[in-house]
């Protein structure tokens, strides 16, 4: 048996992030940057009041001095002249600050009095005032490649003067699932069969990571039905595939797609749920078989696929984010298999993360999953924890899983 | 002035959820469901085994019993006899378990020899057995009205037999920006002007909340382009505004829109950065008007845009989430104004999370904002706290905000 951090590894090293493509700024929210985002202009363009109020010369800005108006420029309409000794130009949040000016007398500080204003609060030279590039110039990286970008990172790619962005394709992901005893949901069941909800789960995960998840009929336990799989995920790139993945009679999707030149590694993974976990590769695209188990496929999924579509996407390789929480209720220790507990997250009014898990830890109870807040990492041999030790968790509502 | 939540809480007695649509389940994925989702049947159909090995007579499994092997029940395939005295059926995980047959014996505690098995490990009845209705049964509420479906959830509502799910409808968000100053990107700018960026950060965040932006073409400050708004907004489910809300000689929207028949809140609310909001109604249209400078509306947006998403969505009527942290550097003391200080979140030895605000908080600093991790909460009057006291922040990044 090889560990789930052997097993990431070995799948994340073989995987290489989707090629560039440009999308609409109003579609590249969430995308993955493919290059960094320069800025085209600087901002702000030039000196801009951040207020409402008068320009003028800070030396004529002592208290109770009264000033020539000479022309009012709102933002968008800069004033064309010059500001000169005893005159004053009324601005806006935004205005450009004239040529000449070094100050700004607050609307508030100020009395106008038809076309002169008194000034009620002396001004303070380049009080008020943005400078040009305050917040970035032509030329400054303002989004690093490799990025999600977030509705900010959106508004600043737009405010660096871009109608376009270079972002990582989403990875498309096929998912199958295999066997005579499932349906699709809705469709005739099987005598004895149950109605297939690994397809549709994975699929949403796939999304839920911004891929573009295909879910594929499923494929009957025939070796030709399965081998023709090999065909349609052509250009795909993940095939995920649940069920068949056990040494019992019944792995007909190893045999068929390696009829079809599917190389592969079977692990045993020292894990619970989950155990089996095939990898390989389907011409150029790589293969990963989850169990059959919905329970442990979706484990399973969150530990291994989560991390390959990130890869994929263009961000950093990396496992599913954990952060930590205290026990809600003491845990038994551990034995060589990493464990993955159902739990529920609540805050105690100290206002501390408490993780209690489920008692009965069944991996066929899928609404247990789907209730289910956090996994709790119990590493192989963990000792027995008390309830309020520290455990680290994945927290699987805050992802979208 | 009125404060943050009290503004927030009339937003949202304003607003109703959207009504009911059927979706197909493969994108019902971050959808908002309108009905529980009721078990169509019962999940697992029948007793069904846990593992790979043998169905048989409890009373028959002794150590060393020898039974004859008398069929085989792939999953999918039940036998269709019933075991008697002495005799055993092959089963694999998944399998239903025969009438006659109360344990299991495992395949790695049998030796098999033509058509008969010898038991190397007595048997307990109903081991490795999952009952009949264990995750759930038929009629049973599975995933309740009024949650945003996770991935999980998606595998539930499959497993219960639901190719399509019944959600409410996701908000029609029609997003203006207004000035004669502001291009957007990559369009010509205007002298004095910049690129105009709260209309894509705010499509983006729309999009983020699981909402449908509509960016309107930038309405110059003239009396009766702004008037025709109105019409271009009729059936969407909010129109959001930036610009135009202050008290300055240029708040044509206010003018405009209220010709054509808006209904307006205007509120000076007790909050940095931000502070004018206008609330309104135009037509059936919920109106929402931010402030123009870019940090300033993405901060009010997520304040008062994101809870009045999550209302229109169906989600219940909630502030955004807000967790705790630790303080990286000392925080001055407040005044009477709701302060959201942009600051970076670090982890720290002890495994606390620790935030550390900006030291320049320039509400014209858009990159600023998009590099921030969070937003400090800081109540109005809230005294000066040391660096390691506690806070409230809002999470932006785990939002894709």
């Amino acid at each position: 048996m090889i560990s789930v951090e052997e097993a990431r590894g070995r799948i994340l090293d073989s995987l290489r992030p989707g090629p560039a493509e440009i999308v609409a700024l109003a579609e590249a929210w969430n995308r993955v940057t493919a290059q960094d985002v320069v800025a085209r202009l600087t901002q702000p363009p030039a000196d801009m009041s951040a207020m409402d109020g008068y320009a003028l010369r800070s030396a004529d800005g002592g208290l109770d001095a009264v000033l020539a108006v000479v022309g009012s420029a709102p933002a968008g309409h800069p004033f064309a002249g010059r500001v000169a000794v005893g005159q004053a130009v009324r601005l806006f949040t935004g205005s450009v600050v004239p040529d000449g000016a070094d100050a700004i007398l607050l609307q508030e500080d100020a009395t106008r009095d038809g076309e002169t204003v008194r000034v009620n609060e002396a001004v303070v030279a380049g009080r008020h005032i943005r400078r040009a590039g305050q917040d970035f110039a032509a030329g400054d990286v303002v989004i690093q490649a490799g990025r999600r970008m977030t509705a900010r990172d959106v508004g600043l790619a737009a405010a660096a003067n871009h109608p376009w962005v270079a972002v990582h394709r989403c990875p498309r992901v096929a998912v199958l699932a295999t066997g005579d005893e499932i349906a699709m949901p809705g469709e005739p069941i099987p005598s004895g069969g149950i109605v297939s909800s690994n397809s549709h789960a994975l699929a949403a995960l796939v999304r839920a990571a911004g891929g573009e998840p295909m879910i594929l009929p499923i494929a009957r336990d025939d070796h030709d039905v399965i081998g023709a799989v090999a065909d349609s995920v052509a250009g795909m790139d993940m095939l995920v595939t649940t069920g068949g993945a056990s040494v019992g009679d019944h792995d007909l999707v190893i045999s068929a797609l390696q009829a079809r030149g599917m190389t592969l590694d079977f692990w045993q993974i020292a894990m619970r749920p989950g155990k089996p976990l095939l990898f390989g590769q389907l011409g150029a695209t790589p293969v990963l078989g989850l169990p059959g188990n919905p329970v442990s496929a979706m484990v399973c999924a969150i530990l291994f696929l989560l991390p390959a579509l990130s890869r994929l996407s263009g961000l950093p390789a990396a496992p599913p984010p954990v952060s930590t929480a205290v026990l809600g209720a003491a845990v038994k220790a551990n034995d060589k298999r990493a464990d993955h507990l159902r739990a529920v997250v609540s805050v105690d009014s100290a206002g501390r993360t408490v993780v209690t898990p489920f008692q009965v830890q069944d991996s066929a109870m899928l609404r247990r999953l789907a209730h289910a807040d956090a996994l709790i990492l119990r590493a192989p041999h963990a000792p027995a924890l008390p309830e309020g030790a520290e455990v680290g968790i994945i927290r699987l509502d805050s992802l979208g899983l």
